[in-house]
């Protein structure tokens, strides 16, 4: 796998990537009239993601971060762990495929693959988690703990940091950060207008990148669902921000898997779902 | 199809819905002090829907409405298109199983089935508009024309009716409306959270209840994806009011099925992305 290791050469990729969003020439109605005006909107791109000659998925997406979007997806799904799982990779942009070569071929995925699912954009169904999310949802032996002030500030810092979504409205952003307000390293934005996209996008970079998740949390922008909160469990962290609300199932998995949820982060408040004794007040 | 459409005395189901609330207790942060308190959060449900015996998809949802939301998935899928299409229809809630048996069997669904689609909460694939929309989004005949003014506020209507919203955050709601102010029906109101699953309630009622279209309008509370604006086109509704903002893709599909997207309806301004000609001033 050196080939998307060198990514700055992008050698294993054909075509730049689309832009992120496009002008929309409008009509704005304010004050009881209609002006015209140019808007940007965001863009959405179908990718195909093919593993070992074979059609496996096609994720519609924002179309940025499209290599590590796909490892993200794939190690969510089970299919890969670490980069060596991964014998080769080519990206073709213009006609949107992705094309993965694995070190093992995974024979036994193609029974429960084949069954169609739906994920409403808020959850999977009661096969898919049972069948491979215990493959790859772990209880998090982290004990990382966060200040209640840096809840406050990591949500803040999302929030202005995210120009894509000041620009278009419909994009969602997940980050990685520190729990050390002192770290000089910057958060690791990613956005996109899946959910679960941003998501994938920063698991491939902890996976390229092999980035210690130890004093790691999430910051994420939309609401915590049972699919969002298992994604955060394969990534292997056990701190999840969100400014929006859970839903029950996801605290309970939150609960089972060792997370603390803290949700509904907005001004000075926050609300504390699950395991708070990984949150620190101020002495 | 009597039974679903006795769906008062619903005596096609078995069992009663689960809550759509779950009670969490939580501990709110303020003040810089922690406080406990009980909170309510959405609940997720996953229902299997089996057509003639097979398993079809399986939909991650708020457990309301479940027999128009199969019935609006059936027909966004291509499924069925009127009431008669349905042999038999039985809902087994306890077990979270819809079993529906079709009057004409769709021998031809199988091959493309099989594909593993990812919606990503905001678009479908390519092969999926090619293969199964071009049977069902069709270009919207209607000629409805809305005042601003509605707009303004058949969107306050909707986020003062949603009651759901304000208990648990996390829900989206979609509304099938009037364009005349002066109708004395209220709007139809649908939650979940999935965007698509509120949608597809909706849907399952026109179908049930056979609803004429001429003069409605369909009020959303999120993002206008392409997967939003092709469930409205296949609904059959011209025009679509959101308070988020539309994708590039959602305003291409838009302009060419004769769908006004009308977005960020936010106090007294909107923008208005397509089909402006079916805006009208107050004169």
């Amino acid at each position: 796998m050196e080939s998307i290791e060198k990514a700055d050469q992008a050698d294993y990729r054909d075509g730049a990537e689309p832009a992120a969003t496009a002008t929309w020439h409008i009509l704005k109605y304010a004050g009881g009239q209609l002006q015209p005006q140019a808007d940007e909107v965001a863009a959405e791109y179908p990718l195909t993601i093919r593993v070992d000659g074979d059609e496996f998925a096609t994720i519609v997406c924002s179309p940025s971060d499209l290599e590590d979007m796909v490892l993200g997806f794939l190690a969510s799904e089970g299919m890969i762990r670490v980069m060596e799982d991964i014998r080769s990779f080519k990206l073709d942009v213009g006609r949107g495929f992705a094309e993965v070569e694995l070190t093992i071929k995974q024979s036994t995925s193609k029974e429960w693959y084949n069954k169609r699912l739906i994920g409403s954009c808020c959850g999977k169904s009661r096969q898919f988690y049972f069948h491979n999310d215990a493959r790859t949802a772990k209880t998090i032996p982290l004990r990382t703990r966060i200040s209640a002030q840096r809840c406050l500030e990591l949500m803040r810092d999302l929030q202005q940091a995210s120009a894509e979504f000041h620009n278009t409205g419909g994009v969602h952003n997940a980050a990685l950060c520190t729990v050390d307000s002192s770290d000089p390293l910057p958060m690791l934005i990613r956005s996109d207008i899946g959910r679960h996209n941003a998501l994938d996008k920063i698991y491939g970079q902890c996976i390229r990148h092999r980035i210690p998740l130890q004093g790691k949390v999430i910051a994420f922008s939309g609401r915590v669902s049972s699919e969002v909160l298992l994604k955060v469990a394969k990534i292997g962290v056990g701190i999840l921000l969100s400014k929006s609300a859970p839903t029950g199932l996801a605290l309970e998995l939150a609960h089972d898997l060792g997370i603390a949820v803290i949700g509904f982060i907005r001004g000075d408040s926050f609300n504390v779902y699950t395991h708070a004794e990984r949150l620190e007040l101020e002495s």
